[in-house]
């Protein structure tokens, strides 16, 4: 049996050498340890790799990570909610704001600013957002596909660091069961009093659950729980395969019972992730833990190469 | 200013008496209390009455509950997760059972047993599932909105217990925004292979806006967060309207940033609650806070009559 | 294998009859009724009753709950905080105030009003405190035990609403390890300006140890964790005892690794608790579920008298 | 109004600059930016620097980095809990163990070994402490203080990485309110049948409170909440001064009322923090902020000189 090992902390140490430190630590430290060496086997060997995105990661500032990701091909599948998209086309004209989550609601309403915990958006913002959601949604009225919807939309935003047009740009299919509960679907909704674009609610399974009965070797890294993590955990039900490595960040407990804070142990009980599998779960905020893993993982691919 | 009064717990006690006392403690007993005063406005003045529901509420014991509310006049709108309505359709012939959240799930899996935290479901249930669902999906195409594919998927139910078959009854819309996912999803996927069966994403947003635009005043009891909590509030922000009164049973914490546990002040800033709206968040297992809420309000409910 | 009991809520009904619905139902609700089994079966048969107390309980109205439970005989032995101990003495003849858990809390020192969440208590009501204090504080220099100390403190205090008085009134010594983390503790600073009044701070283990050693069969039941949870745990580790029944009422959670969120089962492997103990830990608010599990089980007792 | 800056990784950087780019983002990330900076300037200027310490630090791996803050002059006081200085003389001879923490707690207790989440202790350690701190314990019966006997403790320890020896070598003084509540008080008790070994409780609410009426400026690092968190913060009440800086890192929330999880700013309303402190509360796993905001912050130190 392994014993712990005190960390020593030294000026001037990179990412990866603290997350090396925490292997034999307890707790978090030694989850996220180990998520680092899960994600790294996932990059660097021939899995098929899902990414889920739940919670406010881009207004929190973890855009360009998630596309700088996609670019340098360590995502194969995005699945994510609407909310997130909306916010990556924000960022491709304009910005979200330093906030402060004790501001008065009310106030903030007269100024027309909405808040997200300690990040703002402006009505402009959202003004925005509208013209050009106008211009970038297909003049075809489908039904599309979901992942189709936001190629489509994806492949009209210039912003390169755009989540949505880097996996266009990288052919990384885009998963948003819940399109319509966003932005993006109420700014369908009103396209539609003109002409009756339509998405196929059920189109997304047809093509996730083929890729599923393809994968040889399956690996997920999902961020927050959610409809993300349940899309994509499904998808392997109808299929003889299950995902091999799998970690999740998440501020949700086991305790209460439900979907997101469920754990990776649960989902074996259904057949979703083997009862192999390598796993770890690692609580706390994915604005602290996300980066962390990625700036971690990302030096050691450098070393091996 | 009003001093806090200290509990007296006498024998045979009945919950409203229980929540009443409440009322001047502190920390979640008072928002209980506050909640119940709000619910009992709610229900028994004219408000258009949204529910929504994420967690996995039927599972463990909450379906009964919500139909019956359903029955009782208490839903105009159901808003809630795919998961909720495949274990509410279970429960018309089959049943959850009382498990274990410490059991090996590899051994689960094994039997044929799939965990829920401490709540099993047989693999014999899903076949059921499976059967029941293939002969009630609608023989049309479609493309079908949202809530008229549950509509017709609940009509088609024999147990009246059924939320679906209740919601049916009392034509109350029910909304599933991430339909696809779920194992109604799965089903759709098997259909799909047979004929073209579809629903449209963005048609449950014309019909939800226009109830927004319709309604006088409106309040909304949130058990959970998830989709259904940001479907129903985003409803409001393309029509002048805003809530009026709001609840939220939760888990979730403000700190974290997501959606899920950002406060009622929070929507206030983006306009989707009103400024005056009477308003709380009570954090706890809904399990024990839904219940409790339910039968302190119905045994107001009655003494007003 | 029993199955989950779908929960059908009347107008009218006690707190005990929800509880006993919880029975057969998942997460939280079967928590609280297993707890409430337990607690019945503590009450009611031959143990020794430890009951320990952290968290704002009496700030939030829950004082007279336990000097209840103490005055019918349903506590052998209380552990508790400092704090908790000083709003017990602050109530005999103030108040605590329902207040604002948003308030500026720079306004509010400036009106000299310290806030605990939701709860406010005025500079006042600390005024009053040290008189009365300085007036209770033994004339003797000690070196008083911790318990006689709190006994002393009990037995003048006139209020028989009081947890101290109670507790000295019925002889249930009350264990406080971190009585100098308190204002009493500040108070005996200032009276040891003027003569030496000290505490032992190891005598409470002498007799805390003592009556572990000579208990039959040992009932705990902890609100919140903390110093109170691990001092009566503790105790059992140097006799050859441990405790039989267990329930914990807490908002912290296993997954960060510390002693208040504990599982009950890792207090097995220390041998504090035994391995065939019944044990429940109930998640959530326990100004919720401490006044619902003791007015469930004081319904069943009165029942089988 | 400053915007969100998208982070960008790039592989090989060092903690201090994935902290510098967490400023301009959200939630969680720009905390812990906002507590370096604030870390930064206590331990660069003139501060009287108090750092709390709950939770199960040691055990997990935390305990090098503690001692080296008191050795490099980082700490001028430090508060803790008894467990941690029990796990602290642990490691001067022995180890903790990399655990399962779903192992049985059953068959663990037959095969000797206790269970700290995810972390062992054998008996065997237990034993050996046994016999140290026998021989360890003053000879000397007191009464001593609290913080005059962690430092006799600390000075016959060898193991020059001992946070206690440290502190002792360091002449930084340790209060441990519930000494007691703790395996050096079982110890103490186990002597206490020889000779009257005794530590008078309130001593250190003497020097603590002398500590604070001195001080010029004062900055705290509170790791967790319990007694720790409030004894630190209650010393100032008597006195005219209060925190100008300070920073708590946490797993616990402000919505369940208790002390440990109340915000900094609640502490400005008792005139514990001053109202025009510099303050941050970071949430999540202390065993990964805590040696990440020691990281950045020695890196910061060692460039400005």
């Amino acid at each position: 049996m392994d014993y712990i090992r005190q960390i020593e902390i030294k000026p001037g140490i990179e990412t990866d050498q603290l997350i090396r430190m925490m292997d034999h630590c307890g707790f978090g430290a030694r989850r996220l340890s180990e998520a680092a060496d899960i994600y790294e086997e996932m990059l660097s060997e021939d899995y098929t790799k899902f990414l889920t995105l739940a919670g406010a990661m881009v207004p929190a500032g973890m855009r360009n990570i998630v596309s700088d990701l996609i670019r340098r091909g360590h995502v194969d599948i995005l699945v994510t909610t609407g909310a997130n998209m909306v916010h990556d086309i924000i960022e491709c004209f304009g910005h979200h704001w330093v906030g402060d989550s004790e501001a008065c609601d009310a106030d903030l309403r007269e100024e027309g600013v909405s808040r997200i915990y300690d990040v703002y958006v402006g009505d402009e913002e959202f003004v925005q957002f509208e013209e050009l959601l106008q211009n970038i949604l297909p003049d075809e009225t489908g039904p599309f596909s979901g992942s189709e919807f936001l190629r489509i939309l994806g492949s009209k935003l210039e912003d390169k660091k755009s989540i949505l047009r880097s996996a266009s740009d990288c052919d990384v299919p885009v998963f948003c069961p819940a399109i319509s509960d966003s932005m993006i679907g109420l700014q369908a909704w009103l396209r539609r009093q003109v002409n009756k674009l339509s998405v196929d609610a059920f189109s997304d399974i047809d093509e996730l659950v083929e890729i599923c009965y393809n994968v040889d070797k399956a690996g997920i890294l999902m961020i927050g729980g959610g409809v993300p993590k349940n899309f994509a955990l499904q998808s392997m039900l109808v299929t003889p395969k299950s995902f091999d490595l799998a970690i999740q960040l998440t501020a949700d407990h086991p305790e209460w019972g439900g979907l997101s804070g469920a754990t990776l142990s649960e989902a074996v009980s259904w057949g979703k992730i083997s009862s192999q599998a390598k796993q770890s779960v690692v609580y706390g905020d994915a604005t602290i833990t996300f980066p962390l893993l990625v700036s971690a993982t990302l030096t050691r691919l450098q070393k091996r190469m």
